[in-house]
């Protein structure tokens, strides 16, 4: 029997719906200056309306909209001119019938006044008269109070990502403190008798540790703790305790390699003979990716995938298989859908891997109007074909191939 | 006249091509492991040949190609089995005319092999033949030495972004340190004496600042490193000093505000009555952002970047020219022209602004096989419509509008 018949290959569907076994992570407090990337554990209501008062929004006269109606460049109509509101300040007095403030933009709304006629459509005389040349609304040029955020309105609710604009929001509501998920701490471990640290010189037949550096980069791209471990040797005792080292220190373990079959079957010996581990997957219908392993380990169950050991087929599964799972375990609710994906042309047919979703590396060329997706071949083996490249195209499970010209969708690399 | 008589707007096209009179901040030595983001300053030469051996891509068969022409599954060739060669070792013996020496993926192709015949196309027999059912074509699953990268190649030019891949590939290669731009330092000013601190209540006619919590979350996300420097009153030698103080700490400033007219002249007499300050911009042809200042302080000149007070006007003028100054300054050579862009079809009519590039936030929306671009409408005062957002639609100067179901560039705020 060939060792490759041991796989029964899972579907990437299949994969990911395994992740709900496994919980978010635990949440901690967190300053508002250091939020940017973080996830909500627990919804923000609106401590507050915003804005907490009527403010203009240009810079004008705040009015009664009534004393306006009617007014036009050949018949302008005349208010009374009766000082102006200053930036930061409670209005020192009200607006009448018939009389007007001068506000800049941001000012808090005279009481009285329901309008602001801009600038540009007055004049003011001499004679603190002011001329007003066209009509305005009532309620135009003015935020109401709450019309951006009403008090007690959930702004964000839990498993929300905060983004600049969010953290913009939350600053001027004054919520300084957010309770968000830990970053999920990912302990990283590399396999195989052929490894040697990246300082070291590797000997004939010898290969450097990149896979631990290429898999960290991604998780602390996608706001997970990374840490290098280091490299196992061969050997079932030492596989079976670094693993189980890492157990109590970690949310989630990657180990990658070892790429031979004997050392295959060795990780997964190793997982095997942890206390409480189950493999959930051990092959998955995937191009490159194939030699994939997932296991749950203990209660409340911690993840443990194996990455295989050829770079760029590493990389492939952390993209597809990996990121969700962090996203799971960082309480992220709704992975984006279209973050970091780009329409594209093929610039040549390819074929699909019959039986397994296929990730082919493109490069992206703009030619006029259009964007090409240009294939980068090269073995999975090879680091410089996913260098060159910026993303991924996926031929589906069960579609013969892609032809020449045809509209894909390139999920970017970063 | 009209204060906004001041402006002589100028287009995007014209503020960018003012950038290249800032230059790129100095250099340092960074550690591979927190190279993540970083930006080369010197170009990168492969140290040495990937792989150094030639390498196995599969598990299988070392042997001479020779040796299996013209075999089949109906006439197999037989060749004898001499061992293996394990991962990770020399070989401890080369293969001669009719041997094989059996290879997991990854390992050293033995001297004289010159092909390797997958597993699947072999079956080993107890008296040590191998039979092999299919022929291969010499190099065939062999990974020839400097055949991903060859020495003295240059890896990556400077200007270089490195994302996880390029990190692998360093790793691969054994280069350690790297010599990278610093991060830009962004001193971030708010001005306004209706603005309060985030941790305070504000009175009436008062907000809290929000627009620097905004800029300094998006400064980081694009590599920089924010320093929240505080709030400046509407007032001259308070502006100018914080502003002067700020020019021996950062690479470049930004300060908000104030979105009074009063308080945008005060900030621009500020900026003039810096030692050797030229102001380039006052006023864009945007909307939002026209009230936006750029000027170049002293020899060599550091840019300071006046932001409009309004949020969502700061934050699109951050995005479309603060984050392409943050690039240069960061030693970008070429922004990407994809990254976070996506195509959607826009679900209603949209006017453009005349004689200004429009920005229109916009929520993204699957239905079926189309994206669609849903415009979040509102005033730039508010930051709810952004924070509801997903990206930004551009109307091109001098286009009236455009058309629901028209396809448009949805540029991504993550």
């Amino acid at each position: 029997m060939s060792p490759l018949e041991f796989f029964r290959l899972q579907t990437r569907e299949e994969v990911l719906a395994l992740y709900p076994r496994f919980a978010p992570v635990g949440a901690e407090e967190v300053d508002l200056a250091a939020a940017l990337g973080r996830v909500l554990a627990a919804p923000v209501p609106a401590p507050e309306d915003v804005p907490a008062f009527p403010r203009a929004t240009m810079d004008g006269y705040a009015l009664r909209a009534v004393d306006t109606f009617g007014a036009g460049v050949g018949a302008p109509q005349y208010l009374e001119l009766k000082g102006e509101v200053p930036m930061g300040v409670v209005p020192a007095r009200a607006v009448g019938l018939g009389e007007a403030l001068r506000v800049p933009t941001g000012a808090m709304l005279p009481p009285g006044a329901d309008a602001v006629v801009m600038l540009e459509y007055t004049a003011e005389h001499p004679d603190k008269t002011l001329e007003v040349r066209r009509p305005v609304a009532p309620g135009e040029n003015v935020l109401q109070p709450g019309e951006d955020v009403g008090r007690g309105e959930v702004l964000f609710p839990a498993g929300s990502l905060l983004r600049p604009q969010d953290l913009g929001l939350l600053a001027a509501l004054g919520v300084t403190r957010l309770t968000a998920h830990r970053r999920p701490r990912v302990a990283i471990w590399s396999s195989g008798d052929e490894i040697v640290p990246v300082n070291q010189k590797p000997g004939a037949g010898q290969v450097r540790d990149s896979n631990a550096y290429l898999a960290a980069a991604q998780v602390a791209q996608w706001g997970g703790i990374p840490a290098l471990k280091g490299i196992i040797p061969d050997d079932f005792s030492a596989l079976k305790s670094a693993l189980a080292a890492s157990l109590k220190e970690a949310d989630l373990i990657l180990i990658s390699g070892g790429s031979s079959v004997g050392a295959r079957d060795l990780s997964l010996e190793a997982i095997k003979a942890l206390a409480g581990a189950e493999v959930l997957v051990h092959g998955v219908a995937l191009r490159p990716g194939k030699p994939t392993i997932l296991a749950a380990v203990g209660a409340p169950p911690l993840p443990l995938l194996g990455l295989p050991g050829h770079p760029a087929s590493a990389a492939v599964v952390m993209e597809v298989l990996g990121r969700p799972l962090l996203a799971r375990l960082a309480g992220l609710a709704s992975p984006s859908l279209w973050g970091g994906e780009v329409a594209a042309l093929l610039s040549r047919n390819l074929a699909g891997a019959s039986g397994r979703e296929d990730y082919v590396r493109v490069r992206l060329r703009r030619e006029g109007e259009n964007l090409w997706a240009e294939p980068v071949l090269g073995p999975s083996g090879l680091l410089s074909p996913l260098v060159k490249s910026d993303g991924l195209v996926m031929i589906p499970l069960g579609v013969e191939g892609l032809l020449r010209g045809e509209a894909v969708t390139v999920r970017l690399f970063s």
